[in-house]
């Protein structure tokens, strides 16, 4: 039987998932706050992060730890932001437990923090008003990233 | 023997440590951006998330988890950010691999995303130009929440 990945309310197509591990799975963007803007997702469809058990969340960290290498690297970046929003009051959109793993180089912002700004109007999949200064991606786009993410995890 | 804890540079009281597994301590805040405000720190000293073992990593996000549900509940929150800077690109002050954990409840900020702004403005005991307008807390203050956390995980 084929696994299927929801992200939330969405069935996640195969050719956007870059990296798997027992209990979560690595998404590329719809519309990426800056290029190798990635999530890392639980495969189990909890909003929070303390639904998860201790394995699960322990998983999500290890894989974030995994992917921030790759991503970092073959982005060319020298630093990585982590961003977990826990909750609508956090500004989390979409109630799934997600991570957010960016790669950062020297002034990439004018201010550094303006990135927060993009993050917080990120949300995936929805056409909102905040959103419509970034064009979405094609799927083909999508697809071609992930792809080569995928070889570079062996996969 | 008596463990010492250092963040970066500095030698951790421990009055100031709430919270401890086998690889992370739980450490209140100089200058919390708001109120429950606390980091949660890897034992051993090394800057980036790459550079902690498998069995670290999980244990920074199941601290992160288990001191999030106690924190939450405490300060009365509904919601909880987490965030890792993890180099000096991503706004990492401290070379030493560290989470933020910061209850949130609805409009604690004007605009959600202006939390950041604070948090980039953080820096552990620094008092550059950015944080002359938050008043570090007295000794007696952060002990005193390490005391009252403290009791909340039993120890």
């Amino acid at each position: 039987m084929k696994s299927m990945f929801m992200f939330g309310p969405n069935v996640i197509p195969d050719s956007q998932i870059f990296y798997q591990s027992l209990h979560c799975f690595g998404l590329v963007n719809l519309k990426p706050i800056i290029p190798g803007h990635v999530l890392v997702v639980s495969k189990r469809l909890v909003p929070r992060l303390n639904e998860l058990r201790p394995e699960e969340a322990a998983d999500l960290m290890i894989s974030a730890r995994n992917i921030s290498s790759v991503i970092e690297k073959y982005y060319k970046g020298t630093s990585v932001t982590f961003a977990l929003q826990d909750g609508p009051d956090a500004g989390q959109t979409v109630p799934h437990v997600h991570m957010h793993i960016i790669p950062r180089r020297t002034e990439d912002y004018e201010n550094n923090d303006d990135i927060y700004s993009d993050l917080n109007k990120f949300e995936y999949r929805k056409q909102g008003v905040d959103h419509e200064e970034r064009k979405p991606r094609s799927e083909l786009a999508m697809k071609l990233e992930a792809d080569q993410l995928r070889v570079l995890f062996g996969k």
